[in-house]
């Protein structure tokens, strides 16, 4: 066969691979949305069927053999250096994912994606009823498929490097562990001596904000963000996600509580910056294995990038201020937007991750990242979190959650086997504050577009620099592609310490 | 092997097929309800994927050797004499099932499923549209898959003989024909007699209902009626269905108009029939060929039983009048109970068959026969059906639809290559007459059931003497079973001559 029918049958096993990860996410999505309660066993199965055969399919001897023909190996991955950029990049991707799916026997695979529905259906119901010891047989089962699967790949000594692998390709326990340190030296020391200013007044938050209108400024706010509702939509889940159902079909959940406005709002715009990413990735790429985030923490650099730093902007509350007050006349109307925007950026020691400020924000992701280390190096046991969680939070922020289901139960990511996830999140706070300074070079005056509502001319910026390159750039070389530098704290610490300093007076 | 070991590896490649046919489901169910417009594309390349993928593997050479191997032939499909009832039976379904599938080309099963997906997408808008020509292509292809269907399973000369025979196992053309000739006559006939009469005052049916409270009350009937939320949800969509996503997943859907009451209820009702013989289908069928209706026919007797011997009986509304009175005070207190069980009654010819009276609803479904049958014969283009469709409706009910969303475009059938259904709907109403006879013989008293609410005897009496059967008997079979009589269209005209007979004054 001539190199371009290899290519071609190769493009078409990644399609089919992709097309049956997306009926995946179609099953997965409507189980966190929409399922009724007791669908829950034959879903795992019906998921766990499809995986296994998505899983033995992509990995059948004739994609290595074809892989093989079109020159790409463990080794030059690349393959034929004749072929066009494009295509090296994709053979590249294609062999990288292809032999760790080859690593996986296929009953593995099977078995590990039933178990993960089930583990996710308990971890619902064991956080509803702050029960962690009905979620621990799951939680032990979904750490031993994690170890199992690290093991496959040939992590045997160090697990936890081999599962960070998968979210973050090439940065390991100590390479994390190298960022982390000063980052959370700095952070404590902040929230320090923001500890010691005057507290922030933002009572006015928890009145009784009725869910629907939340849902209705919600809806509102994405639209004015340029979400395109032909091509996504926004429902409601125990946690919120993002999920891409097809290129033109990406789906964000969040969810409303009456008597915390900013949860809900902020979990939308959060969950609207991975949808844009995703919908913006470029159309050249579509239908392949490199039209998707170069990694989590890129992709959590979008979210936060969103969530943060435009949303928990003084310049973005300019515009939105009064629509939001629209919609909640009586509960803000009294409310000077200065005293919202520092009520919405108020750093202080909490339980829960998804509702920390930007400062300690970080701090809950060492932390976990921290338990995980020690769940997969031996030194901690399962059924010792909730005690390790309290005491590490003590630690970190000086605070001890009553209930399991405000600590160690509080997210979905163990429940689903998504060990070496969490890293990601602080992660995307340091390429977030890298890009931004890199758009604010290429942009005039931001602040004034953010203001003025209009985030075309942002979303087009990241659209060109950043989502063009899809999967074809590993974090690093994207980073270095786009500000010329590489990973470090320390622009995302100028800007959080200039931020704060700001609204404390410190 | 062991004969219990190939019965084993048999229920795997049955219980996998119909995981991979329920998680189509899910992709469809979504595809009808909540699927962002343009995913329409993607989603049908999916949809056709895993058709094809599910097609291959039911159909490899493994399962022919397998069923053989078991003793279950094409002749004697039941296998060896020894083996218990059960999995005769099960034998006999497989077979059936493979042989049927076998004959079909992988490509032609993928290809047929994505432009089924295709072509009901553009049917929706083309109705709403009103825009036959659009629809047309699709149509045309969808008519051309149909009968290349037919042919591959030998049905050459009389393809829409082999179309009917998916629906209802064994009823041809002129079996058909042989039913639908007097009960065509029989209800022209009684039309005729109700036309003289004058008329029911139905307008208040048509005051504004609001679609929100409309929504609540179904609701509140089907919890009345039992419907198992746990196990089931309500959806809307452009057209009613039910769905079945799991043996504990069973979904239903509907839709609302402001100005027409009775649409959104009785098609919420209709398809809670449907849905209460699929929850209630027997545990030991479970994950099996055989925990399925026993035709569509007899799926239709039960959404039609619920639906119209029920729910459109006065006893009914006895019960619940002051219910839905609750909902809309306004529109409804000077509404005496007698004038609103004469209004949801009312006998009229009507345009819309979903929305038409007991006694011309058959009309309906005879017209939709007589032009399949003409669209597989070839004595009808296509083309031509807006024009016959029209012409048929003058003859048939003396009205004429003004737009095609009105006449042709209203049912979603054909948009999915379903030719050969409509007929489950008329023999739905005569296999239900039968049934209720039955079960009148055997419950004391169900007009004071029902206007109690008591329904639980009703759904009982319906789970341990028809659903118990799940697909075991075909459906003479299991009329004979139940009612020991055979199919005649004589119960149900007696039933509709003695309604109608009240109501009217006749």
């Amino acid at each position: 066969m001539d190199i371009n029918g290899v290519l071609e049958k190769l493009h078409v096993i990644d399609s089919e691979n992709r097309h049956l990860a997306r009926a995946q996410s179609v099953l997965r999505w409507d189980q966190e949305t929409y399922m009724p309660e007791k669908g829950v066993q034959e879903r795992a199965d019906q998921v766990a069927l499809i995986e296994g055969i998505a899983h033995e399919r992509f990995t059948s001897p004739e994609t290595g053999r074809l892989l093989n023909e079109a020159g790409s190996t463990s080794e030059n991955p690349g393959g034929d250096e004749r072929l066009s950029a494009l295509e090296r990049d994709f053979l590249k991707t294609l062999r990288r994912d292809y032999d760790k799916a080859a690593l996986l026997p296929g009953d593995f695979v099977t078995d590990a994606a039933r178990a993960e529905g089930l583990s996710q259906a308990a971890w619902v119901n064991a956080r509803q009823e702050n029960d962690f010891a009905a979620f621990l047989p799951h939680l032990t089962k979904m750490i031993e498929f994690a170890r199992s699967r690290a093991e496959y790949w040939g992590w045997k000594d160090n697990p936890y490097d081999g599962l960070l692998d998968i979210y973050e390709p090439g940065m390991g326990q100590d390479a994390i562990t190298a960022v982390f340190a000063p980052l959370k030296d700095e952070l404590s020391a902040l929230m320090k001596k923001i500890a010691a200013e005057p507290r922030v007044d933002d009572a006015f938050l928890s009145q009784e904000y009725n869910v629907e209108k939340q849902a209705d400024f919600s809806r509102e706010l994405l639209k004015r963000l340029g979400f395109d509702t032909e091509r996504g939509r926004l429902d409601i889940s125990a946690h919120p996600f993002t999920t891409m159902l097809g290129s033109d079909d990406v789906r964000i959940t969040t969810r409303f509580y009456p008597r915390q406005l900013l949860s809900g709002i902020f979990a939308t715009i959060h969950e609207a910056g991975h949808a844009f990413y995703e919908m913006d990735l470029p159309h050249n790429l579509r239908g392949t294995c490199l039209a998707d985030g170069a990694s989590m923490g890129i992709h959590e650099s979008q979210s936060r990038l969103w969530e943060n730093v435009i949303a928990r902007s003084r310049h973005f509350w300019e515009g939105m201020f009064p629509v939001l007050r629209s919609y909640f006349p009586a509960a803000l109307d009294g409310v000077p937007i200065e005293g919202f925007y520092r009520a919405i950026n108020r750093a202080q020691p909490s339980l829960i991750r998804v509702e920390a400020d930007e400062v300690s924000y970080s701090l809950h992701v060492i932390l976990r990242f921290e338990l995980e280390r020690d769940l997969f190096s031996g030194a901690l046991n399962p059924a010792d979190l909730p005690k390790a969680w309290r005491e590490k939070m003590r630690n970190f922020l000086g605070i001890e959650p009553e209930t399991d289901a405000d600590g160690v139960l509080q997210d979905v990511h163990w429940s689903m086997g998504a060990f070496g996830y969490f890293p990601s999140y602080a992660l995307g706070n340091l390429y977030g504050s890298a890009f931004w300074q890199k758009l604010n070079e290429d942009l005039p005056d931001t602040d004034t577009l953010i203001a003025e509502g209009n985030f075309a001319p942002i979303r087009t910026w990241l659209r060109d620099t950043i989502y063009v390159h899809g999967r074809r750039l590993k974090p690093p070389e994207l980073l270095k592609t786009v500000t010329v530098g590489s990973l470090s704290p320390q622009t995302f610490l100028e800007y959080i310490n200039s931020k704060y300093t700001g609204i404390y007076g410190l």
